[in-house]
């Protein structure tokens, strides 16, 4: 394939790789039909690649207040604001799959205060830009705001912590120049 | 139509527009299939609208050194940097639909150092960037930057009023809460 | 004479342009005594001019809710704040002789909350220099700090889309470097 | 007189002022034909007034590379970066006297790389601006840039020290909400 | 302990922690003598506990071409751009330990351009603090930045990844309100 | 001393300078061990150093509503604003000091949201961060929020003014390369 998972630190080959990383990248392979750039970019590195999706899944996959299409929306809302294409065009696939809305995702990378979103999701969107953005002004006005739209604090938590990931995440992925695949563009854009 | 042209400010009925604008609506709709909401959303002010167009046809349907893919592409990037949701996802579909390209568009919106565009457009949309975000910093040696890539001082100009034609009409589009249209946001994007 | 009207791109002689545009030019030079540079600086390309100047008519000489004397104030604020020298000198001559105050241009241009303006125009300045900075971050609230002060929508409209246009026009007096004509800094300072 | 000196903090009476303060302002008042609103305002405190006075004519009075208009180009260049509308319209009138130029304040105050300066006093007012605005990041070869245009180091402690003494007096007259006298607005301004 | 290691979410008692994590604060006990604060508070959730210390482990004790000195000046460098008390404090006490000089930590954390530290370490800390603060314009010059001062490929993913790795950290103990052990403030500032 | 006083322009020897600049730096020398690096700096030109120490004593030595501990608070969280690594360490030697506290400079510096501070300290901070960062928006609600604090309008003029006067401290001291003297870093750390 001419086009590289990271422009900047090569892939290395599949079968070179370590075997519960190559285990999961096929796994996700026969689930998507593709590789996403991200499991090969990180796997330049196997200690911090099992590091990366041990945290990624203890706050993407767990139980909790949060839709997983509302993580998502996390996702995508503060890896525009970090400018990181990579998680945009790829967690913007994944928001619009599972929040089943084809537009939500340009929505809230753009302006997530213009998105067709709930007034709850705006404001949990709102904190999580300003953990991603501007952390060290948090206050206890910022949580009071939450849990006056329902969150607990340990939705708080998870909020913040979606955010501060990416925070990693989005810096990585400028870092080694990595490249949304392009299965990523066109997928969940169907109306439904 | 349940969802509004602009939030703000409604869109007078079709049928009560002057005759010159429902030509041209209904023009586009022949031609697009459905009326981009920045036509409903000006027509609210007459004399604006009027003006409106006539500066962007000056500018995107002229003749010129810039293709007509390459005046679409300043429009997504300086568009994107002002958060205009509108313009982003209306004018990033006409950009893949003139570049024939279903990556560009989100490719030049979140990070255009990133895109897969030539070093020429490269320097063409930093150029733009700085006429959108700190044009009183334009100097000559801006100019001289552009030159280097073959462009003329004709050039020089187009790309920068395509950009500050843009600063205006993203203001407009966030002022009156435009909605870019449901059928924006796939078009363009199957393969070729 | 020795000092261009815009330094990058040379005004045409008046006695080439076309003839409405050189209509329009004797008649300010008629009416004021010569010829403001703007006209001169957008003569280089005629259909521009003409969109220009009828969105700036559309918008600066209308009936409206607004005086003659606020609009030159929101042009005068929202073109220091992005750095104009020219738009501020040449509508801070304007905003003098409208207001018939020789103060009130360096106020506004230089920090509105000290200059000596109503708490409704105050207010209106707040809501165009938001449109003008940060328009994506419009939201109701900004909207209904205006109906406080007895603005209607239409007096929104008006002071945005000023805001707007003149995000336009302080681009394209920076692209060219638009001179103020010496006429202007001098021009309403007679105390009355 | 019905217009305060500062807003926020009542000048005394002169005739309550302690002897030497008052011998300064009747001194400038007899030069100026009134006094300038910073005498009053400051000597609200009579100490700091002194101190104050004391660094601004061992910075401004003294002998040196900088000729005296040039000093004033950096006053109202680093007041107009902080929006001190006090500083830039007072020391603009200075400005315009003391250069025999009645355009020279308003270019300097609103964009000094379009005014009518030579490169060497663009050079100077590059230092000035970035010690007055990120002083932390100033480096060797900002020094560099100043000798390349003939300035000694005394020549970059008066350019430091002048942005750094007005750093100092915008944040006195934004605290008091100090206010230029309406004598200055128009002072130096005849063509010469 | 009246000062909580976290204000905004208590971290649970000792010994109702998962034995992997009591084993860990135990071991970091006998050999700094306190528990830090970090280990506390984010053993609020022990598998981002876990993730966290596997990520930190692979890159702060890992062979390489830094020192672990200059990894927690990167920590430190850049957990002052994001204005975290806890990192600052806690690696900056470590920074002092490791380098064994009692001068740098408050050296970097404030302007990294005055501190004692070689071109080489000043370069590592200029492209450290561009991944944690604008790490979308990260390009290839700054890669070559790097390489000037005979930094590999690998040491720039090292760097960067410790940036953005810190990214998450200074979020995380801002989101919680996290508290630097008292201890931390004095250790390693005697004289050697 | 291998280390100077300040990097870029060298310290005259003590014994050269004025008689009561000498005395000066003597009596510090005997009070405090050693004769901090401002003394020196400053006194490269005597009469600015005079009208520096002039102001400083008029606000740091007055009596008044504020603590000495206070106005150090004050000086440590603006410069730390304002990246000045002199002013920092050596102003946070004397708050530790003066408020008899080993940890509240480091907090101070970085957080002052989370320093252990009281309410009202916390309202006196913010104040002086706007009039040293934005003080062109400091408005009447500023000086209200002191007030519910208990702040008189002279303690308003002292928080500012000393905000103010570090502006311009801040300034000469990143100007002219001031360093810390080692003593500093570690003065008044001792816990109590």
């Amino acid at each position: 394939m001419s086009k590289p998972a990271a422009k900047r630190f090569p892939a290395p080959p599949i079968d070179k790789l370590p075997d519960d990383i190559r285990t999961r990248l096929l796994a996700v392979q026969e689930k998507s039909g593709f590789v996403p750039n991200v499991f090969l970019g990180l796997a330049y590195r196997p200690d911090e690649f099992r590091a990366f999706f041990a945290y990624h899944d203890a706050l993407m996959e767990k139980e909790g207040g949060l839709t997983k299409a509302e993580r998502e929306m996390i996702v995508v809302a503060t890896s525009a604001a970090n400018d990181c294409l990579y998680c945009v065009v790829a967690h913007g696939a994944i928001l619009r799959i599972r929040a089943r809305d084809p537009l939500i995702a340009d929505q809230v990378a753009m302006n997530h205060r213009k998105a067709d979103i709930t007034p709850r999701q705006r404001a949990m969107l709102d904190f999580a830009l300003k953990v991603s953005q501007a952390s060290a002004s948090i206050g206890d006005d910022d949580f009071e705001a939450l849990r006056a739209h329902g969150f607990s604090d340990e939705d708080a938590w998870d909020i913040g912590a979606i955010a501060a990931l990416f925070a990693l995440s989005n810096r990585m992925a400028n870092l080694t120049s990595m490249r949304p695949n392009d299965e990523f563009f066109a997928m969940g854009r169907a109306p439904r």
